[in-house]
């Protein structure tokens, strides 16, 4: 896989990650040091809340989104670097089991006005769980190198 | 503290979460597991891109952010669970030694059209460095259940 530039991207284009399996302990592992609430630590205390059973943190959702991200070969020159992201939300929980993958949709793509080393990439990544079911949708921008010269 | 709902909410509220402090083995630690990237795992090679130095993940800040609202006086019965973003932005790289607080701010409260039992709060979610400089930006909406009987 080689680096990209600004110069690589058009919008439409579509790269997809490799695939993720959550267990049960990443999710209480990873909550008890960021979300400790007991719908993301405790089964049993899991049932009687909204989520009716133990629900990785969307937080988890997104580190992980990001982890299967960096490993891609979408792989933008200079890292996968956001400026922002103008829509992030969770429209399913993951669950114990559940196998991630993530897949990045170019929208849009414009040289910056203030940097003219720089663009802008506007991407929407929707991760889905082993039914194909969005579990997290992301639209935002990331900052992207110029292809020198 | 006493959980909240929804009718103890109103827009111009502001709630503040303690301190805490992160330390570069806290930020390589962390992106070692979800974003290893060359500006967030190793001091030396974070010098020569964007960053200029080592900086934490904006996913680890992120999770910082909610560890610290959750032990926080806010509150809302039920938990903290997050409908969504509409954004999600860091103005400035946290980096090792920064001392991160939060500060909330109520904008809207409304009773869900669908689910008579719950409501939706918007909020601004606004992360500090130590020198009250915003690192996170977050606006979004959270499910909060209305006030039983």
């Amino acid at each position: 896989m080689s680096a990209k530039y600004l110069e690589d991207f058009a919008a439409g284009q579509i790269y997809r990650t490799a695939c993720l399996r959550v267990a049960a302990e990443d999710i209480k592992a990873f909550a008890a040091q960021f979300d400790p609430q007991p719908f993301h630590i405790d089964e049993a205390a899991a049932q009687a809340t909204l989520f009716g059973g133990l629900a990785a943190s969307g937080w988890h959702t997104a580190a992980l989104t990001m982890r299967l991200s960096v490993a891609s070969e979408f792989a933008p020159a200079g890292g996968i670097i956001g400026a922002g992201f103008e829509e992030l939300r969770w429209p399913l929980p993951v669950r114990p089991g559940d196998e991630l993958c993530v897949e990045f949709e170019v929208l849009e793509v414009r040289p910056s006005k203030s940097r003219p080393g720089q663009g802008l990439l506007k991407m929407r990544m929707t991760t889905r769980n082993q039914d194909g079911k969005a579990v997290q949708v992301a639209v935002g921008t990331l900052v992207v190198p110029r292809r020198p010269g």
